[in-house]
């Protein structure tokens, strides 16, 4: 047995312990007082309450696709599968509880002891949702590669994780939003109370969205984009240097777990929270790439692959860097788009679509630049698969410290909702003024982090989209071929519509939310003197059947369409479909992520006094464009980064279907 | 000499001597009053000498890529080039003098003889725009076919339209959108004024915005993608048939041509303008259809190609009503919107948006079942070459008619202008209700031109990419090959960067518009009172001067980028390049044109009465998307036609320089 593999399995397994010994220490630290427990509770329960339904209307899916792959693939890639969505599952359960655990007792932290503690809770909860994310990742993979071998089989717990992953980030950015917008529009607009004030019934609903959008939503994306270059890392490492190749994949991504928990460690006592996180992600970054780096020679017997470890890395932080410049008030785009509002929303609207088109420019580049080192430098002039090999490792590396960044991403919301606790709770004005602080860096690590999950889903998709070249054995996708041309059109077009769909599913949800505000606060007058309470369940219930309903159709798309395309049109033509649903979709998350972000920093800026601040004609042709912004950036953005993975690990699992039905029209 | 090359040339003088005729029946026409002369002078006088000064900013553009294409490739394709650029110029320059003639023309048949009289003047008008076009498209390409023989010299030709029309269509668009929204956002918005009335200083420029950007535009628009088709129906004509592939694909022109002009005059005496211009489209379409089979079996031997063009002409009728479907507010998606903009104006942009992206599903499914038809029932099965000019040939079919589509999308904006000289000369009210019917067909037509656009657009650049492909001497254009991937990314981006580019440039130009006509109010009070006159020429100028500014770099980029593409990463990257901008540049010209179309409709619907009517919150809500959609529907949507299209013949014309550097770098 390789020792990579038992390495792999030992860090998994610690990774979790770790995950559990973090769980129990937030457990063991005090909640506040009784109002605080109340408050938290509504917000635990309304997430717990949220992913066991979702949880119970995947399993018919989970049932229906487990007997599908049993019966056309084989009954080992269906157990994988299987495994694969209950590991999803599972982190996005550990690592909800944790965040809404930690969220109230950030709160009393930062009342008992300050920002130290307080930004030490939050980060610990992320960092329960990061190890819990990539321990069960990489216990997964090594496992299933020691039982089975075959990495055709593996690529089933890819497809378990994806699917799940794809119903939690649309499921997820639905419900955010939908309560996001009902309670701004009523509450904030219509009737004039501030934000997470305990009187706006949808505020409970607002405060779970945090959590299940962008916490399990996000686990699960970057969970699926974890095991996806990990199981193509080892597929095309196996075609390209044999079990060694499978190796280095297995070892560099254990070391990245090993340093992520090291880099934990690095995140605390400094008094400024921004370089605090940075600290752990700069140290987790250097540990894994100098062991990788010997680990190459060693393994390998070559330092040509590191490169492409290198280069992934690279890409990450630069289209972090660049997301940063296109959506941060810092920069000249958002403070265009603040001075465009003055001339009203249509300006704005015009001047955030256009800065969020503008903001794919140099990215897609790096991308590109990327690719070609990656496959150059591996040896991809002399040896084709050694190239490919190098794209995997890309991913592989830019996804190596996933715990790390999941954790500082994680922590955002978190402190979001420690912010929202603290205003519920009528808690002192300097513990608000801390959990803002924190909370604003956590906006910047949300606007990196999302960044870092698209670079890395294009990777990802990318080193799939490999893999299902060599599982259906074509030898090249040309595209002068018509059916290659017939796919990339079609495959183009999906993203688009899945987009329309996702955005016209938070536009209804808001709409039923924003009723039934508007509903409260006629039939109970009590509410706004603050002698009845809110029916914050009803909002919370609005939101998750919302969620639950509208996220069936686009999910449902994602799985049937490549397969149909294989079947009927061929393998070339899927081909053609997986690029072309790659490019764009990375293109639209690029575009919808960036313009989000931009309008929503455009308002903030507003705010803090710019243009006339709040209240001015130029805030509300802001707040205009935050709205439009808010499905933009937190909905269907995100979900087309697992739209493009789903797709194509759905293709490598039915890879053998296609080879048996090459297209059967023509 | 080949029957059908001396066929098209008479044709093609045939077309211009029609144009002629009907230009000089035209002038002789009364153009009423002396107001309507002196604003009908304003007009014509601003269209003209943008025109003029655009050609000659163009001068330097054309003779710098003369020399290049002389040096680099050989001097035949630099005159042909020239001769595609000089034609191009001719076609926008007879069509719009003609335009700004019948428009004065049109508003005061109207106020004489009635609706019958005035919908034939305004389509006269539309008509020599038509048939100069096709005229000069077909003379063009007949002569530098019997003169040079070689297509790859021919396509010089098509180098010379496309760069014109892309300067064309962005400088147009830029200009008419730019005049449009400051006319509307001082004018109508902040002053009160209605629209058209002769105190707002902007009214002459956004008349001669629709003349340069709908009539001029879109002219050069589809005089390009009707060289561009004949340009690929020749080159893979001869590959598959020899001669015969070049005399059909030429034939089928020629008597597309003849049937234009007989559709003409099936264009009158009736009530109904809309029945009318049906009618006239109907009778050329079907004399074309009929003709060309019977001409398959005689040149090609056989009939199976036929089926190419019957399939292009089917494409291009699905996708104009697909357009009507998303556009019109006959239909739920408009109405949608209307519905959301009682929630404000954030929800009626999530609306258009995502209408928009729902809109290029059917179109892109169409596109591609039309591709797999043209290609395999054209003999693609058992030859490859046949079935790829089976494509050639269905944009062939599509474009054929295009002298009629070309007269009946340009008479919109004729009737438009006749109610604007109506309105601004204060003539009866009943002239003004006969202009606003001809001008609500207008609208219509102009929908389902700009899908027909689109859909030419799509066809035409795929068999230029074909060609290409054959010209540089590719086998297949692999998709795993890796500067191929990097190709696509970087291609699939473009459209975006290309959108970002022309939608900031309206913003910027409207800005200055919009302080222009701030100043002119402020500083000449006597235009309020009708005492005195605004200073029209001012802000004709401001739309001039920035046009011109704003369309020389995303024009730079289309020709630069694939060269550098071709010359740094070779063919097989630039194939991708090209196919990535293909696909993303439809799918936005899509979304853009019809998100915008489903605005300003919106808009007109709740101005009908519906949700409020007009003043009503919904109302400015629409407004608001309205003035959104103005430059996604007229400027970056319709840009993209060009932008992919010029990008493709840019790689043909080239070939042999990539031939000869095929990737400097890998």
């Amino acid at each position: 047995m390789d020792l990579a593999v038992v390495g792999s399995i030992v860090v998994g397994a610690l990774a979790l312990i770790f995950a559990f010994y973090k769980s129990a220490w937030i457990s063991r630290l005090n909640p506040g007082n009784d109002r605080m427990k109340e408050i938290s509770g509504y917000i635990q329960e309304g997430a717990m309450a949220f992913l066991s339904r979702e949880y119970k209307a995947l399993v018919v899916f989970i049932i229906v696709l487990f007997v599908v792959v049993a019966l056309l693939i084989n009954i080992f890639t269906a157990i994988c599968f299987l495994f694969g969505a209950i590991f999803s599952i599972l982190a996005g359960y550990f690592g909800m509880k944790a965040a809404t655990k930690a969220n109230v007792r950030t709160a009393n932290a930062a009342m008992e002891s300050g920002m130290t503690k307080a930004l030490n809770v939050a980060f610990s909860g992320g960092a329960v949702m990061g190890m819990c994310v990539v321990g069960l990742g990489i216990l997964g993979i090594s496992v299933a590669y020691i039982v089975f071998g075959e990495p055709n089989i593996i690529t089933g717990f890819g497809l378990g994780a994806s699917s799940i992953a794809l119903f939690a980030r649309v499921g997820g950015g639905i419900y955010t939003k939908a309560a996001d917008v009902g309670a701004d529009l009523v509450g904030k607009v219509e009737a004039g109370i501030p934000e997470d004030d305990p009187r706006n019934p949808a505020v409970i609903a607002d405060n779970v969205g945090d959590n299940v959008g962008d916490v399990a939503g996000m686990g699960a994306d970057l969970f699926e984009s974890y095991v996806g270059a990990i199981v193509s890392g080892i597929t095309l490492g196996i075609i390209a240097f044999g079990k060694a190749g499978a190796s280095y994949a297995l070892a560099i991504s254990a070391v990245g777990v090993l340093a992520s928990i090291i880099g934990v460690y690095f995140v605390r006592g400094d008094k400024d929270p921004q370089k605090a996180l940075n600290g752990g992600t700069v140290a987790s970054s250097v540990i894994t790439l100098i062991v990788s780096f010997f680990l190459c020679k060693v393994i390998l017997g070559t330092y040509q692959p590191f490169i492409a470890i290198l280069v992934g890395i690279a890409v990450g932080l630069i289209i972090a860097k660049v997301t940063e410049i296109f959506t941060s008030s810092d920069y000249k785009y958002v403070k265009g788009i603040a001075q465009e509002s003055e001339t009203g929303a249509s300006t704005n609207i015009i001047g955030g679509l256009s800065v969020g088109m503008m903001s794919t420019g140099i990215p897609i580049v790096v991308i590109a630049i990327g690719i070609l080192v990656a496959y150059y430098a591996s040896g991809g002039t002399a040896d084709t698969v050694k190239g490919l090999y190098g794209i995997a490792l890309a991913a592989v590396g830019m996804l190596s410290t996933a715990g790390m960044t999941i954790a500082v991403d994680a922590y955002g919301p978190i402190a979001d909702n420690a912010g929202g606790i603290a205003e519920m709770c009528n808690l002192p004005k300097d513990v608000r003024n801390i959990t803002d602080k924190l909370d604003s860096v956590g906006n910047t690590t949300a606007a990196v982090g999302k960044g870092f999950a698209i670079g890395s889903a294009a990777l990802t998709a990318l080193s799939l989209f490999v893999a299902y070249t060599q599982a259906v054995g074509l030898d090249g996708i040309d595209l002068t071929n018509p059916t290659t041309i017939a796919g990339l059109f079609i495959g183009g077009m999906l993203p688009f519509l899945f987009s329309a769909m996702t955005m016209s599913a938070v536009g209804k949800a808001a709409f039923s939310m924003i009723e039934e505000v508007r509903r409260q606060f006629k039939n109970m007058p009590g509410i706004m003197e603050g002698t009845e309470k809110p029916d914050y369940k009803r909002c919370v219930d609005i939101s998750t059947t919302a969620a639950l309903k509208e996220m069936i159709l686009p999910g449902l798309l994602a799985v049937a369409v490549p397969v149909a395309i294989g079947v009927l049109l061929g393998t070339e033509a899927l081909g053609g479909l997986l690029a072309g649903s790659l490019v764009t979709g990375v293109l639209m998350a690029i575009f919808m992520s960036n313009a989000g972000g931009a309008w929503d920093n455009a308002k903030k800026y507003i705010e803090e006094g710019n243009h006339g601040g709040k209240g001015s004609e130029a805030h509300k042709a802001a707040v205009t464009g935050d709205t439009v912004g808010d499905p933009f950036k937190d909905t269907s953005g995100p979900s087309l980064n697992i739209l493009i993975k789903l797709m194509t690990i759905v293709a490598v699992v039915f890879a053998q279907l296609f080879v048996t039905y090459n297209g059967i029209l023509f």
